[in-house]
């Protein structure tokens, strides 16, 4: 195991569909890494980065024979989420030992810190955070990415919750009107668990949303998305 | 207007959100054609076909004044669907208008009629008929598609309503593994007013396919779907 990095996994699940974005729907495996250089105040994943959750540090091999004990056979897709999966070297040689197995690997980081392995990702999802979640872009540092990474390849996806962030998700698909753009409803009730009532509020908003971005003459080619997952069970994890 | 072709049109609506496939969640303009080859058993669209619906001849710049005058400016993207849009011949001469004034333009169809705009469209979305339909593929046509398109912005999409239709599916992707597959849950319950239960049952019916999808080593580079116009609007018209 000379030279490899281990990454703090916090969980493994799947093969569940990928509830949001550029590839919604996917059949994919969930890896989430522990960790985050953010602190969004309507974090969904803060059992990654708040100390409620308990990460344990694995080489590729170990990720890789994980994934095979729940659905060998059944996946060829990959989703690595976080945290900011971003902060961990060792994700390169996962992708790598991934595609060596002819599995593909997607990404989703708010476009904070900037690996190489990132180039080699067949999904990169930057979600630069909006500011309802009280955290600041640093546009110098989403330029590289913008300028690293393949358009093919990536997209942009902002979440939102109110006015604000959504003046904010258009100055993030006007500074790069060629990336894939989606606008996503936020989840302002991460704890309940009626979900039912949850699903007629995330309605709701989608709803108002899709109403808003249709009136609006800058938003022409962009895609808006529920997060299906949540639709489907609520804030429950592992699904 | 000398050699233009009109196409029979049914209805112009929009902008909204494409509710299906590929594209799901775009921005885009509907424009739906008369006439259809088949006659599928669940058709949502029958009033394209049956008589109870009437359209109107229009060529591409009756089409494009109309959409125009819903949406000037605030729509880079339009839809065209049926009945099958590939029995008409005019839509070239519109697919070409469009793209010089920056329009996107995405088409579905059975895929039972070849027409050679077809290689001038965006997204094209071939939806062969499953068995529940009462429709019977006629696989060398569907061939000729698939060799004709570019992998790149085709899909292809079964609907599923029961065990044959999911046996179809597999058929389907096998043999075309290169192109993007989706499965749909199919809407058993097309008349209904009541969103409330429709919901619900599409719900289930989603999630029972998710799970069945998830469990089966033969569709892996697959994605999974709601149409999520009907989980927003039920089975209203024009949204
Ligand atoms: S960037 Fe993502 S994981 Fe990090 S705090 Fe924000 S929402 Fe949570
Ligand atoms: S092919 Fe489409 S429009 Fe034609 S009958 Fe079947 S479902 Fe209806």
């Amino acid at each position: 195991m000379t030279g490899q990095k281990p990454i703090p996994v916090m969980e493994i699940f799947g093969p569940t569909i990928q509830g949001e974005g550029m590839v919604i729907g996917r059949k994919t495996m969930f890896v989430r890494t522990g960790g985050c250089d953010y602190r969004c105040r309507w974090c969904d994943s803060a059992f990654t980065w708040d100390g409620t959750g308990k990460s344990k540090p694995m080489v590729a091999e170990d990720i890789i024979s994980k994934l095979d004990t729940l659905a060998a056979g059944r996946f060829d897709h990959v989703t690595l989420s976080g945290g900011n999966p971003a902060l961990h070297a060792g994700i390169g040689d996962l992708i790598h030992k991934l595609h060596a197995k002819n599995i593909q690997a997607a990404v989703e980081t708010q476009g904070t810190i900037w690996q190489d392995w990132l180039t080699h990702v067949d999904d990169v999802t930057i979600s630069p955070k909006p500011p309802s979640s009280g955290m600041e872009t640093d546009w110098k540092k989403l330029d590289t990415f913008m300028t690293k990474l393949s358009p093919q390849k990536t997209s942009l996806k902002v979440v939102i919750f109110n006015e604000e962030d959504y003046a904010f998700a258009k100055l993030v698909h006007m500074r790069y009107p060629h990336i894939s753009f989606f606008l996503q409803v936020g989840n302002d009730d991460i704890h309940t668990t009626d979900d039912t009532t949850l699903l007629t509020q995330l309605r709701y908003h989608y709803e108002q949303l899709i109403e808003k971005v249709m009136l609006d003459s800058t938003l022409t080619n962009v895609r808006v998305l529920p997060q299906l997952h949540t639709w489907m069970w609520g804030n429950k994890r592992g699904v």
